[in-house]
């Protein structure tokens, strides 16, 4: 059940429902809208009287939840998520988010090469694994925490803001000290524990889709998060499997409406896994912009051959700037713009 | 094998080289390009001898195809096939093609006051099936030859150039003397009988792609078309089968660049099948304009509530003006513009 | 709606339903049962009154249909279809059935090879195709009619029922006039032109099961060829297209019980195609007849590594033998036979 | 590289080349077989030199890895890995292994009956879970150690064996400690973190399929079990996720004769998850069996319809009999053979 808010109810009154709900031994989730406030009850088994509430000052309505999910229903919050990462970057408004960088942070010099390069084009986020899951225990696997002290080094010099994966409890620790958005990735994706974890920590998350997730698969996977009160999930399509053999995975950008009507989370898209096929990048981030996303996660390495992880799919800087100007035209037919290269050159 | 002609080889030398190949009993198929012509051989078991043909008049080099397909490999036509329908309607050039109409052709006034609608919102293709494949036999299956009359009335009415799905041999001879593109539906793809017949008709074929379709079943069938003579093939991605469950079929925009690196034949996207879902078809459309799709294929109807097939689909009139104006601009973006609508209203 | 006679009708009282819904513009189904006949009706549009028929003699019940398919279903017809060939060679009973012989007809001296095998390890009915449904225009495309004559000399010499596959409207007319049972391939299940133009013949028809068909589009197909009056239909289960790539396709045994749930038509099942793994054809065969199927359609070459189509799937008569041993041991802890071998060396 | 030691090697030999391969910063993976120890090496960036190695006493010969697995494939271990429980109980060998019990322990009551039952009826192991994964965050969770703690009890009391699945690193401990065999789920299936953890742990682990795996995926993440040392993992096949929608799964039968042919580890399917649907668990067992699984996973409740979780897929007590019955008999065919029941009532 959702408890509603009258528009002009108090921070008071607020606290006193959340108070209420937390006495009957549930989990109180104040979500405030542009018109007002909402609050989720999770914690109950059945049902909840909606009698209990309807009486406190403050109380607007109460209204059934009609999904399996509560939190991150439209039900509950009409207008979609915008997370505040600071200084200006923003993740689901207006504004579109480029997140851009290598699959893994190799070394320094390579990460602080591609740094410049996809900063210098309009890029505000920066992504880079340092825990990389792969599919094969011989395979790099990242470079740990001293992946994450170049990553909080390439944060300081050119004012990037970091996504970073965590693969496991244990990792949610270091890269929440030194990311600013904790990327959960598609393998994880129904990793309930890490979800747990993630959702209590104070930073963002971005939620990848599993390769064979269902929409509500995806959404009951970020209500986890949500669940444990951190309400700042972004999520993102990164293709699906399917029969198709022409892409390595089949992006479904079908899911980014699917998602808008049912949940006000922001959704970005990821087409370098969802092709996998470094000549398709473009097009698709056209597309995806196209279809109303809030944003693309983009693979770039100054020298794909040589990646030490997913080459095929990483586009080179002068392709991600071409990518960047192509969904800037794209992105003002929708009525949205670009973020502003720091130096500010883009419009 | 290939025989590429030189850039200024006249039309006896060119006659030259197909006699030479009849003569060994294979069949020639020249095909002019933008600066040469180029001649694919059919018909043969094994490898024929290139030695044959270097020698003739005009020959610049003979070229081993790579591929299984011959006729439709961009190997053998570097640009793009243009399509000329007449009156200026072309399909495949710099210009897209919007076909539009009700899923079904369901009685003569239903027909006029889509064709009216779409008409005036610039479309200058006109869909409707006589023929409607169903998954039920107690299902609508169509006004046959009383619904290409209908449609053969329409055109003259409106200008409007017909796009109608035969269903199978028979059915051609009827759709190839009333409509001006002759359709194969997405269950037929694989129909060789109905792609061999069609590959004798002089109307040009649109031809969908299978839910479960390869990109190679999908050129290979194209192929059947083609070695039969038929070079004027358009294709449509109309999405493909998978797990997911919040679209009747899954979208794969993928597609339309893989398409375009393998093939000179140009690609349209449906994306009323391809989504299933009425409020899914305007932000795919963009989505498909935006990752380089020639044209899209739209399902109009006065009264989608009221279809006798695919109303959850169809878009009312309205929105279909709307989907018009949002994909003008974003094919201004790839620097493609939209047919103007017969008035000269559109730009 | 379905009209259940009494047990004791006679054919007279059953006829007298039948001329009533005749009569009423209708297509009257009578479908004998083990304890009674139903009567389907199709051709109607909305409902049939209940009415009509109540009061008429030897009626027992009307009974509405819940299900989209009205002929096909176990409500009408309780006890499975046995399709009676002759000879003693039935599919659909206690016993089981096994269809055996090359992908293709390739010529006199190979047919008749596998034929002398085949029908020596036990098999009763033999496959080969004369008309070969070909991704590529440029492959073998079988031997046509003269494909169909070697069959029909097989048949005399060895008395071996022939199941062959037509692929166009046009092919029915020569295959059924040369074969027992007319074959629809997997591309073929939804070219409904065909299906209601095998649903006119005398002869049975084995339908197979499309590629990415669910179970409810396999039985309307079925019930297309059963509404326009043959009822003597087999279906064959024969892989899907999934994502997996360890077999060409992925078996889908589980479809056998809940085609044997839903339906009274019995169900085989083709490992050869289902697999497209020679070395996987026996084991999937011994599950095949584990889950229930009533019977194999398989694949057999005399030197499978020359075949013209479909090497890769095909075993030696040598295996097939094998095979034939194997299952018949499961067949009998399901309580089921296997055909006798015509000289009687088979239990 | 594996070193082939010849087949009278010592042991003292063995550990030489042990001690060579970890002195040049390598793992050794010394597996026994049949006739001759294989060492497998694990922790080289490149190749590593056979000349090394090949003068080494009691080498024979040194073998270059042809595929991306290592540990798991039959290129080290020719003959099937048998894992030993105690009392008997293995998994791998002629007897087939039976894993019977309740997708989650409810509570010691019903774990004591249904452990009762399976008992009577043969099963040596026992299933039940005590960490659920769940798609939603508000579904039951599992009782914990709790639950852990009754599955222990009833190992005490009917002398089964304990299968119970880990669901993070976290839980690996407690799994361990209480259970005989640690179960990592299909949504773990590459959670990294979590199989090298159980690669360290001295339990037997069984390892379940991904819905959307592949078999080179699969055996990888066996692999990454192995690297870390433990060589006891039996695979699990539960349905993988396609378009079908007849059953929730699709069972994917030909995974067991393709992971019989390239690898060592036995295998298991569990018809419960594979299927979805309680009518089709004892004809896919069946099948299961005669396609050459080396066991079954079932579930198994005493009153399906009020479990906590999965009861639609849950087969009674008196179904759970009559299916071991029915693939006694099917296990016969094949030459293997039942565990007898603990009072010596089966055969």
């Amino acid at each position: 059940m959702l408890v509603m808010m009258k528009s002009h109810a108090t921070d008071e009154e607020i606290a006193g429902v959340c108070r209420k709900i937390e006495a009957m031994g549930f989990k109180a989730h104040p979500i405030p809208g542009s018109t007002r406030t909402a609050i989720g009850i999770t914690g109950n088994q059945g049902q909840v009287e909606a009698a209990a509430f309807e009486s406190l000052p403050g109380v607007g309505e109460c209204v059934p939840v009609s999904k399996p999910y509560k939190l991150v229903g439209r039900e509950l919050k009409e207008d979609t998520t915008v997370i505040d990462l600071g200084d200006g970057v923003r993740i689901g408004g207006r504004e579109l988010t480029i997140i851009a960088g290598p699959c893994a942070v190799e070394t320094r010099e390579q990460t602080r090469a591609i740094a410049k390069e996809v900063s210098a084009a309009g890029a505000r986020l920066f992504r880079g694994g340092a825990y990389k899951p792969r599919t094969s225990p011989y395979s790099f696997q990242g470079l740990a925490e001293e992946g994450l002290k170049i990553l909080a080094d390439v944060r300081k010099e050119f004012g990037l803001k970091i996504v970073t994966e965590a693969i496991d409890v244990e990792s949610v620790e270091l890269v929440e000290r030194y990311s600013d958005v904790i990327q959960i990735g598609a393998r994880n994706m129904q990793n309930f524990s890490l979800l747990k974890r993630a959702g209590r920590s104070q930073k963002p998350v971005l939620l990848k889709r599993g390769i064979s997730a269902t929409l509500d698969e995806l959404l009951m996977a970020a209500e986890y998060i949500l669940s444990e009160g951190n309400y700042n999930v972004v999520l993102c399509e990164r293709g699906i499997r399917t029969f198709a053999d022409h892409t390595r995975n089949t992006l479904d950008l079908s899911v980014i409406p699917a998602v808008q009507r049912l949940s006000h989370l922001p959704i970005l898209v990821d087409p370098s896994h969802g092709t996998g096929r470094r000549e398709k990048v473009i097009p698709l981030s056209r597309a995806a912009i196209a279809v109303g996303a809030d944003g693309l996660m983009i693979e770039v390495h100054n020298h794909p051959e040589e990646a030490l992880s997913d080459g095929n799919q990483s586009i080179e800087p002068s392709e991600f700037q071409q990518l960047i100007n192509e969904v800037s035209q794209i992105a003002h037919v929708l009525g949205r713009t670009m973020a502003k290269a720091r130096d500010g050159i883009r419009s």
